[in-house]
């Protein structure tokens, strides 16, 4: 008998432990569930129902009101937060914004920052479109994604739901997300079936109450694959009358669906141009067809082909003139930068190109191109300093294509879970330093000791440099692997291969030099940017070091700023790139009481394999760039250890949506 | 007709440059052929046929005489030289002291050493043998070979000769090796048969010329297996009429035969104990057989059994008793370290407890147990280590065991070739200095220039050190890996298996501490030492850091000489082991100019491989031993890249012969 108690306690007790036990699965939002605190609405609705519940389950400390109120102050979701009379008065014009203004008051406790004072706090978000782009397939695989499967089981909508879908919506609303576009913008056709439209239904349903439109990637051929029509042209009356059926089906089912996102003419998809139609024609064709129910069109700027000289022009060539051209329910989606995601881009010039226009950014939260879930790369920064560039006001919403999976941490890597927050809270808030927003997501992710966030906050914030560094650093782009972009293959050589898809085509290094020339003496790239910038850039003594191979092609023996040839400064970035991150081997070392073992040891695993993927960069680019240098590394960097030749014969044999689980070596 | 020309000259020269390329293929003998010098001999014979036409191919200046004749000064092999009149007087009593003496002058010519001075210089060897050990087998395997098959086509011989037999033996003759083993230990009783002889006859008759003799390992219970006798036991007359009548044989065929090595119950293979007879009685059996003819038998002293408690006391308590039982031509050969050629061992105590024996040293010139012949460890540093402790004087003679195979550079990596040069040095004359040696065989190998010469010496001197740091320092040992002896495991663990054969017999990590505890608190091998270095390594406190873990097993927490903890010194010195590597590196890639191409490449890519081994070492060893620590790896230390889980899942497949092509990564 007592043998029988000490089973079911010792199974309680595990029990009780495990469901402590720190796995990642609870993100940034740990907060314990010994909340007491009495919250008082003055309305009632879903979504001040999850308020009060999210409160009451995390915060501690003095009452809280919820008031749904008019406000001048405050824009749509936009809440201000107040200590009066000891009691936390929560105001919004809107039931999404008390539930941010919630997880307001918590953050802030989580974060060890006083909220009792006497200054009334008034948050207002600075994009009313906040939106996650998922390059998800029906078939459960996520371009692009590194932490697992595809969150949405299409199969087995919408009769079971998974525990997921609710978290995940939670978490988005916790930072202020507000819209999730749920398929790959290489969309497939089936998505807008009436079979999955159902599945989207059930889905939107359960984000709802968390403010989170729903939204999808169509393919523009559809009304041909889906409807049986004979073409696309969104000019043809058929065309637009199917589309508008569709809407009128879509909306039925969903009345606040936030509308299309179309990837249309650009690396294989279907598009207007197809039918001698322009990107304008098509987007308003189908902005036309949303209008009736405030839907919107987000049609990508993202085009490129491999005729033309310069890749990094196209978009502007093809969007410019288009100016003026849209309907105001269409918002031109433009990447950060003119290429794709590199690890470091000037910014895309079609920004501030389009004035007549409504244009967002699209950013990449899942890193393509900064090492998977394999490398810590912090990626506030790099938006950070695009936002240097583009004025927020500028631009009428903002992007994120996301890096969550089924992984039971979400994001493959802990640390890959600051790029989903800080992307929420950029969104919101672009005026936050990145600086603020690690403190914060380490605070409530890890712990708010000073002693941990003070150098792991310093990490964070020198990862995306360590990544430039150690992969491509002074403007140098797209030396990926053939068939990811994982590894380096600066010699990438593929017979038939579209030429801007080698990284030859990028690097151009010769016997002369080494980077694209962009000025006025080459592409001419320059002229795209306004004329200060322009100037700046066309000049190769006044060209940031950051730029240089990316507007210059630069001899090897050119002076730089820091008095070392290219070739040398080139050798002391790839060096400086790997001392980094052993530096970050280390401090992530010495934090190791102040983190609980699991997450300690898989963020020490990753890296390890970041520091080795370090050294095989650049190990493999200073080698390879080498014998074009004709010069030796300085004797003054750490040697390479692993020979050019095997890993030029090295292939990671990965689709594209796996990480390599170790990277060169074992 | 023109362009006939042209492809003739073309081809020619491309020939003629071929002809110079440098493979490692001529060794330290790379002297042009552009000698002029006339060359006088009082005598002729074959032996000062081959001094004469080394000089005439090698030496460039003042004529040289060649003289036979007695000398007081001079012992057998031992030459005087001397400049007198413009011309070089080279003296022995011998035809091998001359063809020294030949090789001399080309090697002063070779390190830029003048000898045109008034002083003669004087030459004995310190001892009458000196012998290479080669492990090889009839198949043409070697046994811990790392440099391809054995030199010897016994299936071609004795009608089809290599042109490597004179080049091996030249290359023997130009150090002063005079004498070779040319089967391994675990010998195979055909060596003996009629056929065989037939093939040794041949070899021997090519290194005559050069001094050398040809000597054979034999398997004990030969009589038995070849002769088809019941027995082998030493005291059966049958047995003894056996091989006298083999030595009768062999005389007739090879009049000045060496003699016989033999390992005799010994990791299995037979030997007089298993016919109850001692060691003494076994080898004086086999003494009796040579002595009419001069021939020796070495018995070596490599014994142990899995049953005893430590098995570095066994060779001695086996042996030691036996002293004054051997006849005059036994000689013990003894391995210069009680258990088994680690990286740094003791001494054996047994040299100087056999005062009424005739004593030999075993080194080991193939780099079994550090790094094959992929690391570059220099070991002249740990012979000289051993002479440190015996007296050269107090042994017969000296062996080593060879590490030259069919590679076209003899030895797999450039830098082996010195161990070959240094072991024969040494057995010429203990009382070189490592440097001189270095510099003797750097200047001749690959240039004499200053600049090349001082940080490649330096590295040579620093690197059989760095191999202890970053495989074994404090007196760790025999940590390597089952079924080869490359890398690191000292969590080995063979079920079944020879305790004495698995890491943990070495180290005894605990909880409480690390090493084997030898002190008169534990297994007392200290007693076998003389009694003041008993009592300097029986006490925790004054023995040499260099040994603490041989003899001691210490806690964790023990205060090392340095101030460190022990656990803070291990971890500084295989990080120590591990920049070591990196600096070679450095300094090797320094020197590029100074060396031809394909040399400098190879030796790179084996410094890589060094420095990706060394940090699988300290990766390994580190994290494992800190599971006993249970502390961290000190901060300023490089962090581990590799884990330990997928290291000790990690198997290099090889044989006993086989040097892995890349370590443990790529």
């Amino acid at each position: 008998m007592k043998h029988t108690y000490l089973i079911i306690f010792t199974l309680f007790y595990s029990l009780s432990f495990m469901a402590e036990a720190e796995d990642g699965s609870s993100l940034w939002l740990r907060q314990s569930k010994s909340g007491e605190t009495r919250v008082y609405s003055s309305k009632s609705s879903p979504t001040i129902a999850l308020a009060e519940k999210e409160l009451k389950r995390s915060f501690r400390g003095a009452p809280v009101v919820l008031k749904r109120q008019k406000c001048k102050d405050l824009k749509a979701d936009g809440y201000s937060i107040k200590f009066v009379d000891d009691k936390y008065i929560l105001t919004s014009t809107t039931d999404n914004g008390l539930l941010y203004a919630a997880y307001h008051l918590i953050r802030q406790q989580s974060t060890s920052c006083s909220v009792r004072s006497d200054k009334t706090i008034i948050e207002n978000p600075a994009y009313n479109l906040r939106l996650l782009n998922h390059w998800d397939n029906p078939d459960g695989t996520i371009e692009r994604g590194y932490a697992g499967s595809s969150l949405w089981q299409w199969d087995d909508l919408p009769l079971v739901i998974s525990d997921r879908y609710e978290e995940y919506a939670r978490a988005n609303a916790s930072i202020g997300i507000n819209g999730t576009v749920l398929n790959n913008v290489n969309a497939s056709p089936d998505i807008l079936s009436s079979e999955y439209l159902i599945k989207v239904k059930t889905l939107a349903d359960i984000f709802r109450p968390y403010g989170i439109k729903t939204y999808l990637s169509v393919n523009f051929a559809t009304p041909m694959i889906l409807g049986g029509l004979d073409t696309a042209d969104p000019l043809d009356k058929e065309v637009e009358k199917w589309w508008k059926n569709k809407a009128k089906e879509i909306y039925k089912l969903i009345p606040d669906f936030g509308g299309f996102l179309v990837k249309a003419n650009s690396e294989g998809q279907p598009g207007p141009c197809d039918f001698d139609r322009t990107h304008a024609e098509g987007a308003n064709m189908l902005a036309d067809a949303l209008k009736p129910y405030n839907g919107i069109v987000m049609w990508r700027a993202f085009v490129y082909n491999p005729e033309d000289a310069d890749r990094a022009k196209q978009a502007y060539l093809e969007f410019q003139p288009l100016d003026g051209k849209f309907r105001d329910n269409v918002i031109v989606q433009i990447k950060n930068g003119p290429v794709d995601f590199q690890p470091r881009e000037p910014y895309s010039p079609l920004f501030g190109s389009m004035p007549r226009s409504k244009t967002m950014v699209e950013f990449q939260i899942t890193q393509e191109y900064l090492g998977f879930s394999n490398h810590l790369a912090f990626l506030a920064p790099m938006w950070k300093e695009f936002f240097d560039f583009v004025p927020a006001e500028s631009l009428e919403a903002i992007a994120g294509v996301a890096n969550i999976g089924t992984d039971t941490n979400w994001c493959g890597h802990h640390f890959a879970q600051s790029n989903w927050y800080a992307f929420g809270r950029l969104a919101w808030n672009p005026e936050l330093s990145s600086e603020e927003i690690a403190r914060e997501w380490l605070s409530q992710t890890f712990t708010a000791d000073k002693n941990f966030v003070d150098p792991i906050a310093s990490i964070m914030a020198e990862s995306r440099e360590a990544v430039v560094d150690y992969m491509m650093p002074l403007g140098l782009h797209h030396l990926f692997a053939w068939g990811h972009h994982y590894g380096p293959e600066p010699w990438c050589d593929v017979e038939g291969a579209r030429p801007d898809w080698m990284p030859s085509y990028y690097h151009k290094a010769s016997d002369n030099g080494i980077g694209f020339n962009r000025s006025s003496t080459g592409s001419n790239a320059v002229a795209q940017y306004p004329e200060t910038l322009k100037n700046l850039y066309d000049n190769v003594d006044t060209c940031p070091d950051e730029y240089i191979l990316w507007f210059h092609n630069v001899s090897w023996d050119h002076k730089m700023q820091s008095g070392r040839t290219l070739w040398g400064e080139l050798c002391y970035r790839y060096d400086r790139g790997v001392q980094t991150t052993r530096h970050f081997q280390r401090e992530w070392d010495r934090v190791e009481m102040y983190v609980d073992s699991e997450r300690f040891k898989e963020v020490q695993n990753k890296l390890r394999i970041q520091t080795r993927d370090a050294v095989w960069w650049k190990d493999a680019c200073l080698q390879y760039f080498g014998q074009f240098s004709n010069k030796p590394i300085p004797y003054d960097i750490e040697r390479p250890v692993l020979n050019l030749d095997n890993m030029m014969n090295f292939k990671i044999d990965i689709t594209n949506y796996e990480c390599p689980p170790c990277g060169y070596s074992n």
